[in-house]
């Protein structure tokens, strides 16, 4: 796996069960998955002398983040090596631009969206829809609200043409809430729906998600899901996909959903299937990269809720978290073995019963105990 | 954790969410932990110095067996290093004859026993009682039906002394089923009890877990928790306590309860936790000898099977892994990177669900299946 991140660090717990040898291309040694796989490789994923080196005796190459470059992949790729998934799905992860134009191109319901020039094309785009307020988004290298403006006017809209990188405009979305709809397929194309969440972000960042979205109607979590089945056939993508999604009403009031995001990878949308479905995301990953059958994707309790565990002011952790095991013995706490920083995703608690207000209560009293937001 | 056995690979796993920093010390760099912690010593547990060398810097050593010798460890806690559960507790599953002498004196129910001096003491003991056949067994060294014998006559009786280790008799106990009651208790006196488990062997070996235990009243079901927790007390045992037990009838019919083995590290007859209750013993056992508060005990499904997958004829598990994936996507494999030698236990599978025979079936077809004794 390339990368060394908490999603690296997640898919080995998940391999170790199942039987696999993990090896690891992490930047630094004291990465979140570093400290915890036997085989590390420390080394710049950006360097493809590095990338080849670490690929070989590599059965398959799988990733924690979208961010190796597409000509490296297609180089690993005529080396003989399987890479999963392939640079031809994951470039519409890597690049929001061609993402959309693929997306557009298959049917799919996408926010009003073109690559705009300028700040003045920026203006002009607002007013082919309804004007300002829009959203500005550089077409690679954002993730958890980097990368991403909400630009009111003409004169707001300098900042994201100074990277360089294509600017992607959209409509701001009134959306009702945000859902995900995560689907694991394998190489021979069988393919698993996990049931539609919620996702609730605070500044940008995943903050809670409930598993299944309460009150979500049977045929909208059906298209959702066929939804994203969908476009994982068509973009031929293997392993995790998450699409991220808004609700929305139209103008009389019905349901429906619009893409928001692509992740090819396990996403934080599905870390409550860890705790709360039969096969979690990172257990199916495994499987599909490695095109085993894949796992029952159901879920095991009526409720699960996850809450991101965020750094807060206090560098240590060692006595609330002390307080949060003892206070909910069923709390589950994943922690990722990384320094505190203010904002920073440091771990998530997966909570999980019958009765959503509990379990909801429960999992944010434990995030925001750890976090040092809530001090009782 | 000393020792690089299944059980520690399975701790480590546990330990991964906890945000725990895993060292080993294994025999070899292959042994099934090995293959999957960063930080792996390889060195013989059985010399002083290398396991002070490994300890320097450990918060708190624990054991994936029961092997090494008690001066060791005392030599350790001499030089300031925690040892969990510590050499005082641990003589007891390292020795069963210190073992049945404590269980005697603290009035746990116990087979009829006494060290034997030779094979014509074997036939005092058995006239002592019922006649043959008697259970002789080293008091040290011996696990999986290793190190035990049943002897019919005195004849049979010269094997288990060439070892030169004092040699336990015990009466060969006429029992309904056997039972497992685990518990786990933290330094501080912090202790849970899991369900009662049926364990059924075959050759010495366990090959089928039932938790909870089938017809198990609530009287001896309590009475089998209450007298673990009462014996890792007595013992001062911390950290996964496996008792061990027979289900006898007296000559009124009235069941009761006899401790067959002790066993203080995570244990075989846990395994379903993994998959069948909220915590599970490998993420009990850390957070009990790191001093952390325990998790919830309790089951998470009406019934869950653990059966393990013994070596067969086949060195290659591959295709069978692929059939029992896609048969059962529910069936919950884990495999603990062996090589594949007959008899060897290189991996189990958990199963669970609302009806105990469905439950059983699928998890003995998938081991059967993976062994190849089931071809269909």
């Amino acid at each position: 796996m390339v990368g060394g991140g908490q999603l690296a660090r997640m898919t080995h717990e998940a391999g170790i069960p199942l039987g696999i040898k993990f090896k690891l291309l992490s930047d630094t040694p004291q990465d979140s998955a570093a400290q915890v796989v036997s085989e590390v490789v420390v080394g710049d994923y950006r360097d493809l002398d590095t990338l080849r080196a670490f690929a070989r005796g590599c059965d398959v190459i799988t990733f924690d983040h979208e961010h190796v470059p597409t000509e490296h992949l297609r180089a690993l790729e005529a080396d003989g090596v399987p890479v999963r998934p392939g640079p031809d799905a994951l470039i519409h992860a890597h690049d929001k631009g061609v993402m959309r134009a693929k997306l557009t191109e298959i049917g799919a319901p996408c926010p009003r969206h073109r690559i705009v020039a300028d700040p003045a094309d920026v203006t002009v785009f607002a007013e082919e829809g309804d004007g300002y307020p829009v959203i500005l988004k550089t077409v690679r290298g954002g993730y958890d609200g980097k990368g991403v403006w909400f630009v009111r006017s003409e004169a707001d809209a300098h900042e994201p043409f100074r990277a360089g990188v294509p600017v992607l405009a959209e409509e701001k979305v009134d959306f009702v809430r945000e859902l995900a709809a995560n689907i694991v397929r394998s190489p021979h194309g069988q393919a698993v729906a996990y049931p539609v969440v919620e996702s609730q972000q605070v500044d940008g960042v995943c903050d809670t998600v409930i598993a299944p979205a309460p009150d979500l109607s049977e045929a909208l979590s059906g298209e959702a899901q066929q939804l994203a089945l969908r476009i994982a056939a068509e973009l031929d993508v293997v392993g995790h996909l998450a699409v991220e999604l808004f609700e929305v009403r139209d103008a009389d009031g019905n349901p429906g959903i619009l893409v928001n995001e692509l992740a090819m990878r396990p996403h934080n949308s599905g870390h409550w299937t860890q705790d709360g479905a039969i096969t979690s995301q990172f257990a199916n990953h495994v499987r599909a990269v490695l095109d085993l059958p894949l796992g029952d994707p159901r879920p095991r309790a009526a409720w699960t809720v996850m809450c991101n565990v965020l750094g807060g002011d206090y560098p240590d952790m060692y006595k609330p978290y002390l307080h949060v095991m003892a206070r909910d013995p069923q709390a589950k706490i994943h922690m990722y073995g990384k320094d505190v920083r203010p904002g920073r995703k440091v771990g998530h608690v997966n909570t999980y019963g019958d009765d959503l207000a509990d379990v909801l209560d429960r999992a944010r009293h434990a995030a925001g105990y750890l976090r040092g937001t809530i001090v009782e």
